[in-house]
């Protein structure tokens, strides 16, 4: 383990006077160039003359919650384009992405205990199921599908039912604050890196217990259709009145879809499952304004646009980016409606300061990432580079984030024009820093651009990979992609993925200096004499 | 400052042998006699046949809330009859306060925006506001009535209109955990009492404001109606998607109760208001069905039963209570089902093990308790003792809670045969250890009653006041009231007064102790052979 930010001490130490250096200067032997009145400029812009929020409240609250092809989606490409339009960005586009699934929207949910009292209980639907069409009345089941036996055993039984899926949960009192921040010992913690262990028979498992999940979801949701159940129910794994109800059904057309499929509270799913252990009859009054906006699936769309570069490099790329897509029960604020706003913000900053980057800076509003980083998958595939379709039976009966990649990588001419990818997305936490995803070269220069930004916060370079956003889809056909450190603020713990994803709940200093220092990493990315180094890829 | 801890463990050092000393020999110079053989039985029944979580169970979510003089209610006072006298406990009965105001409840409240966009909003209607008579849809208008001038202002211009009454208010993220515990420190801050400060001039000034405050509410109550406005909205005083939203309009029969009003969740409540800020059209649907249950006033009931004494000391009482009505948005399981349950627990308990106190053990379940203590302040007026009305026309005219309690006191027979009242009311955290209301004779003997409870967290005995609930109703006419300390849990947080206020938010274990101790003190203020002793009443 390596202490970076002594490293950074130690290294910035000599780049006192980086404005007295010929800007961007190569050596292997001299510390990275960091352009100081640049910064000063995108500083000035952002810091006093920010329109992040102005941003954010427009994606969030007049367009709204965006799931990948719903008609707010639709509306989010179409706002973003006339944005980036009117800050002088070209190139402004959808990128559309093949046969993602159906749209799906909706505008109401009502959950009515009437018996044994009346009460009334607050659920949201799950997304890609079927609304009630209409107010509908049931009877209260327990039932828990751990195996086709559960489903053989209720079968000619459940005819107008509504079922709950879920066992009791007890609440567990939350022993620490909901809202954090980074302090020294747990950026320190983040310096560490666990050598991986060998996961080869974990893995397996892991696949074997997914794929049986599936099929046994699959076969529950033609099984309540076939029944007859009016509606289904699942408890939010949020305590204290938070609604976590992200997909359900399925948004392919042809698949089963199921039946409503809403997630409730715990505080009232619990007193259900009392009342039904309790032998006590259970109604519930359901009604679900919810609908699939296309019949067949049709294609998702990413925005796209560039600042184009100057120069013998202009062909050159770096990208910058963030989901736009989200789910449906908050307005998709810190998920990711932070993130888009901060990159929208860093262009607009970088346009408004007059910049002239040499490699073309490039900008991508990505869609259907919250169903496996699709938009930016395909993305990827496309311009870049690809694995080849799985041969191998085994793998090509898996979804494709399951598949293993398999060289060898088939690269596309732009592979070699592209620098790196940078992408925000966990939550509206100011940037502590930057994981380098083990690319070890990007950690000096990344040093570098980070010590103008020491004084707001963003201090640490870490060698650890992260995970589960955009960035993955480039780091994984071997493209220098990363995200950045955050502050977790409420994000883990109330916001992600719930009813309170809202914009109230985003902070609008924390967002100011993250438009900042991705404005500067963007564009000193796009000035370096070189592009950024890339990791070795272990291809097969 | 005196550091009671300390004290305990010097004055119950000599203890050590209770069992050995004569039980409750009377004397100045030895320490408060304990019966240790029955602290073992109470809490052998109390901690492992304990009935206290099926007790709450039953209340909250059998019965349900129980707002005072609602249908609710009178299910609890049915309710708590029936358990009291299965029990065994005598003289079981309804004791009536009387002319309280109308009943009322609420089974439906659906909320939704139609414009800008389609989105379920999440709100509760305050407690004695009217219902909607079947969904309504209006635009809405944000009024902040701050004085008359915002009446005149507006007037003719709100038919059919949904008006929004509070200001946005700014997200402000907790930095403590939700959920506390007691430590050291914070009982060691317990025991520190505040010297009152002189503030004759600030209570004049404090209800010269409320005054005015609550003459302008019902000035704008009035106001609504005649406009033909539909509903008004508040915003919830929590953060984090939490509903706190208690009484409106007006329970006294022939008052003006307004239009229907709900309280609404902050993070939908401030999208409302930005999108009017933004010169938005916002247009809602409101649906609420709620109703008052009588038209005219009715009396309030208290439910009462005893463990009757024996011998010479039979005609004196000691009673335990603790509110059973409750706000109307959870289930009123931490306020103030816990106290119930855990003061029925302890009748039962004694019950149970065979006890036979000399003085009469008498538990009541007041009603009334969130609208002012009204329901044990009538009780104790009728039972003990009570001030004069006033004559002066200025205390006559405000309401019977902010009247300075003017001499001299009244007594009934009954008054001095009164020992203590033992209240529970701050939550289900368990029991740390007592308030004692400035009556330091009460001190020593609370030590020695605590001592057994010491190695389940009962530690604290502190000379400082609580309020805010029934011990107060005896504490004002000079009779030894109490209240325990208890453990915070999310009561403060997240549950009071608040939609989460339900059983998934108690806590067994805590209740479970609270039960024991309340059984063992009230069993102990039974056998003493002097009545507990009474603070100096400064009567005018």
């Amino acid at each position: 383990m390596k202490h970076y930010l002594l490293a950074i001490a130690a290294a910035l130490a000599t780049l006192g006077s980086a404005a007295a250096q010929p800007a961007f200067a190569q050596s292997a032997q001299r510390a990275e160039p960091v352009d100081l009145d640049m910064v000063s400029r995108i500083r000035q812009e952002a810091f006093h003359h920010s329109q992040v929020m102005q941003t954010l409240a427009e994606l969030t609250e007049d367009v709204g919650p965006r799931l990948t092809n719903s008609p707010n989606m639709d509306k989010a490409n179409a706002w973003a384009k006339a944005k980036l339009s009117g800050w002088g960005l070209v190139n402004v586009h959808d990128d559309a992405f093949a046969d993602f699934g159906r749209g799906w929207e909706f505008s109401k949910a009502k959950v009515e205990l009437l018996a044994p009292r009346a009460l009334p209980l607050f659920a949201l639907p799950k997304a890609w199921t079927p609304g009630t069409d209409g107010p509908v009345e049931g009877e209260a089941i327990a039932i828990e599908f751990k195996s086709k036996a559960d489903i053989e055993k209720h079968k000619g039984k459940l005819r107008g039912k509504i079922v709950f899926l879920d066992p009791e949960r007890e609440y567990k009192p939350g022993t620490e604050p909901d809202f954090q921040r980074h302090d020294e010992a747990t950026l320190e913690g983040l310096q560490e890196f666990s050598v991986p262990a060998d996961r080869d028979d974990e893995r397996a498992e892991r696949i074997k217990k997914y794929m049986e999940r599936r099929e046994l979801a699959e076969q529950v949701r033609k099984f309540l259709v076939e029944e007859g159940v009016l509606a289904s129910f699942s408890i939010s794994d949020r305590d204290n009145g938070i609604v976590r109800s992200t997909g359900g059904g399925s948004r392919k057309a042809g698949e089963p879809v199921g039946v409503p499929e809403l997630g409730m509270i715990a505080e009232h799913y619990n007193q259900v499952m009392r009342a039904l252990d309790d032998g006590q009859t259970v109604r519930l009054r359901v009604d679900v304004d919810s609908r699939f906006t296309t019949d067949d699936d049709r294609d998702g769309y990413n925005t796209i646009a560039e600042i184009p570069g100057t120069g013998s490099k202009a062909k050159e790329v770096v990208m910058l980016g963030a989901h736009m897509d989200s789910w449906h029960t908050g307005t998709g604020a810190a998920d990711n409606g932070a993130g888009v706003a901060v990159m929208m913000e860093a262009v607009r900053i970088l346009k408004k300061i007059g910049a002239k980057p040499h490699r073309t800076i490039r900008i991508a509003l990505w869609s259907g990432e919250e169903q496996g980083l699709i938009g930016s998958g395909d993305y990827v595939a496309r311009t870049f580079a690809s694995y080849p379709e799985p041969t191998d039976p085994e793998q090509k009966a898996l979804p494709s984030f399951l598949r293993e990649d398999r060289g060898p990588l088939q690269r596309k001419p732009a592979y070699d024009k592209f620098s790196a990818y940078f992408n925000l997305d966990n939550g509206s936490g100011k940037i502590r820093g930057v994981y380098a995803q083990e690319n070890l070269a990007a950690m000096p220069i990344f040093e570098a651009w980070m010590k103008p930004f020491a004084d707001v916060g963003a201090t640490v370079v870490v060698s650890r990979n992260t995970g589960s956003t955009d960035h993955i889809s480039f780091d994984r056909v071997g493209l220098p992609g990363f995200q950045f450190v955050q502050d977790r603020l409420d994000y883990g713990t109330n916001v992600h993925h719930t009813n309170l994803d809202t914009y109230d709940h985003t902070s609008a200093q924390d967002l100011k200096q993250a438009a900042a220092i991705v404005a500067s990493v963007v564009y000193h990315a796009a000035m370096r004499e070189q592009k950024m180094p890339r990791k070795v890829l272990a291809e097969d």
